[in-house]
């Protein structure tokens, strides 16, 4: 399918600013932007990052067509110079980021931009959305899929997702994150997500009686006859009627796989009875389906509380992340290139110390120990420091408390951020969904049990090489001799 | 623009029922399916329906390529016929709907389909996602625009919206719940809503000093000054800096309307601050625009504390809906049409109450006070009782409490569901995205000041007709007695 034309997804105020760039000649300033975020949703330990190839899609197809270049000049805002200008638009810049699928930490950049200022600009809205979109998803998959410990999980939430894209996306991203399908069949066809599914209570309705629709839904798919069987009574009618299809239509054809779904009542008390009849019956190959408002707390009680469940289908809880609906990467300026090609750090302060910026271009190191291959610690560098050598212990420290310091040996280190577009070609070539959703799963199977838990995680370390450290602290004493200065305006 | 074809947007049970219902000769049956919610958002006495024009869009696009096809070919899962059936598939049935802007309530349908079990089924997902979305939205926009007690609320939030649609249709649905602008392009582009914005924190840092970025700022937009001036620190940097370029570049121009917008800290204490310096410097006329993580709830705090802002541009709490972010809609079966053509309801039980559907096909009524225009109750009548003489008192109860009784005199009636499909041709002119804003405003304006507060509002009646009632209880008596007669089986 063509990708839909985001290009005048921005923010309106992107088009003034590279409008404004562009006019008082700092269009073509060597910029350099990071994409971080403040805090994992929901006080979890990691994120998970997502989103990428969509970032990769809209960059590729961005350009203003005559329509739109006509919309922004009855804006009466825009000199003729920029709409000329913006009608051979293209991004000729270079972009690094993370690949979808990494376990991501807050404050470290998980991409970064380095293009003129009015390219590096006028992306911002789109690269935020399509990265907090997908990463928000991703990483409540991850936490629901680990709270079913092995049970399989799929994703149901089309019906209650924020827009068409909140569903199709969402359903690439909670594969991403672990999920085992989805049902929504458009991100089958177009993102190769496997879709799933059962029967609606509308199905059950539509008959004249319980058994008949069953019955028709067994002799219609006896390889995926999974059966609703809440829509009058469970235990009364739902599941007797439900045995008895299976028996009549599926046994005799040798088939023993089946299964049934609950969507509603108690799910441990209702799951441990069928259970018990199902076995009864003989049918112990028949699986049991749930659904309804789940998330990884309910999933993890019923687990807990010895519900018999197979598999698990879950919502709108997933599926707009509803405990914690909201991820907040943001996008800053932390670096400029002088007339002479020097890059010069930037930083943003604020009166709340957790909101001033890492400025640099930066090199982010994941470091782990060789013998677990468990990550130890991630660590930005300045962009053109030295290598460092694995050969030798390396000392790391955190940077809110420079006394606690380690050495670390025996260890590796991977480089996170990834060259995907070089002077505006895409040199990165997206792996396969499949192969995506099985790098996060090594990923996340290697952190700590630490981070990992959803209560009080272990903060896991995002350290500064000394020589960042040392820049942020001389740009800070810079900035707040400025503000100082600044009383006597 | 062309709107993208959405027709695989649908769970996969939705084709594989479709398909089920093809092969065993219930394609053909004629299906009533209603469209309702069972709660309000936030705990609000009311929520705004929205998406409807995206329900037109989508039915009236419906078809289903040659890839589709192949595609679902590929799952081994569905009949040639059924296949070759939907290379022509339209929707030809009819479909009612409120209106949007319309103020809605639980329990009463708010789009109702009447098809053939075939098409009824398959659009389910779609219309919920629409519906589902907007509604969610246009709900909460009207919270934070009441909160805001008229002063302007502008839509910021596309970089942390659900995906692209999120930032799109997002910005439309709180247009129509009241917000005056978006920060959108494409929304403006596309939907018509105004587009809007100021500078970010980039702007700032790309020049040498924050005074310079001011000027620049003023200087190429002088009739949209609307200076960000927290980038380093409100009172002793941003707003002096303010002040001096709107004294050097705006004023001598005559322009005396400008605004400043703070996007952090203490946004009581600063605007009070920033107000007094303002006023101080003759610049009565500048505006205080504030965001930062605002919605209905420290917008209300704000205003009590006496904070000096004339608007609001509200982000990620506005477009995902945080507090809330689920707008429960459900599609349900409520009646089918014999081989006579007669209407046969259906009901759908719970042991849960409140899961329990209201049958048939229904009308539904909003009775108005005549004198004070403010509505008092809605009533669903079965579609064919004798019209309802607006000159005669009208007796009204609570489904819940049939003891409880009211007469109601000087009323006259409106009916919510008008036709927007008939025999598969859209009927229905949508209004204006300015209409139907205005439309809503007056809805609310006229709605009682006990159902739109924010704690505990008063629930609004929505009344069962005497003779919807008694076939919802005989429904309810049949089923019951099937129930018990299930044990035996």
């Amino acid at each position: 399918m063509t990708p839909y034309n985001y290009t005048l997804l921005c923010d309106y105020y992107e088009l003034t600013m590279a409008n404004g760039y562009f006019i008082s000649g700092k269009g073509d300033e060597i910029s350099y932007f990071d994409v971080f975020f403040r805090r994992v949703p929901d006080g979890g330990g990691y994120a998970i990052a997502a989103g990428l190839e969509q970032v990769i899609d809209y960059i590729s197809n961005l350009h203003f067509t005559e329509e739109d270049l006509a919309f922004l000049r009855s804006k009466n805002q825009f000199s003729e110079d920029f709409l000329d200008y913006l009608r051979n638009f293209r991004f000729t810049g270079d972009i690094y980021a993370v690949p979808e699928g990494t376990p991501i930490f807050p404050g470290e950049p998980i991409l970064t931009v380095r293009a003129r200022a009015v390219e590096a600009q006028f992306i911002e809205t789109f690269l935020l959305l399509a990265l907090n979109h997908q990463s928000l998803i991703a990483t409540k998959a991850n936490r629901v899929v680990r709270a079913a410990q092995g049970r399989a999980v799929a994703e149901f939430g089309s019906r209650r997702a924020q827009g068409a894209d909140g569903a199709i996306l969402g359903a690439r991203a909670a594969y991403i994150g672990g999920c085992g399908a989805t049902a929504c069949t458009l991100s089958d066809r177009v993102y190769d997500i496997p879709s799933t599914g059962t029967m609606a209570h509308s199905w059950v309705q539509m008959f004249d009686t319980e058994y008949e629709a069953f019955r028709t839904y067994c002799e219609l798919y006896p390889n995926n006859a999974t059966l609703l069987v809440d829509t009058y009574d469970v235990l009364r009618s739902g599941v007797p009627n439900a045995i008895r299809a299976f028996r009549e239509i599926l046994l005799p054809q040798g088939i023993t796989k089946c299964g049934i779904r609950l969507d509603s009542g108690d799910l441990t008390y209702l799951t441990k009875k069928a259970r018990k009849m199902l076995d009864e019956a003989g049918l112990t190959e028949c699986k049991i389906v749930v659904s309804n408002s789940l998330d990884e707390y309910i999933i993890r009680d019923l687990i807990h509380q010895g519900a018999q469940i197979d598999s698990f289908g879950v919502g709108e809880r997933l599926i707009t992340a509803k405990s914690d609906p909201v991820f907040g990467g943001v996008y800053k300026l932390v670096a400029k290139e002088d007339e002479n090609g020097t890059v010069i750090p930037k930083i943003k302060i604020s009166e709340n110390a957790g909101k001033i910026t890492n400025p640099h271009f930066k090199r982010v190191f994941r470091i782990f120990d060789r013998a677990s291959e468990e990550p130890i610690a991630d660590m930005m560098c300045i962009w053109d420091e030295e290598p460092i050598d694995e050969t030798k212990p390396l000392e790391i420290f955190d940077p809110d408390n420079t006394w606690k310091r380690k050495l670390v040996t025996d260890y590796y280190l991977r480089e996170l951020l990834v060259p995907i577009f070089k002077n505006g070609e895409c040199v990165y070539k997206s792996p396969s969904i499949k192969e995506i959703q099985a790098y996060c799963k090594y990923e996340v199977d290697h952190l700590w049990e630490e981070v990992k838990r959803f209560e009080n995680p272990h903060k896991f370390y995002v350290d500064l090489s000394q020589k960042l450290y040392d820049t942020k602290m001389r740009l800070l004493d810079e900035k707040g001799n400025n503000l100082m200065r600044g009383k006597d305006v």
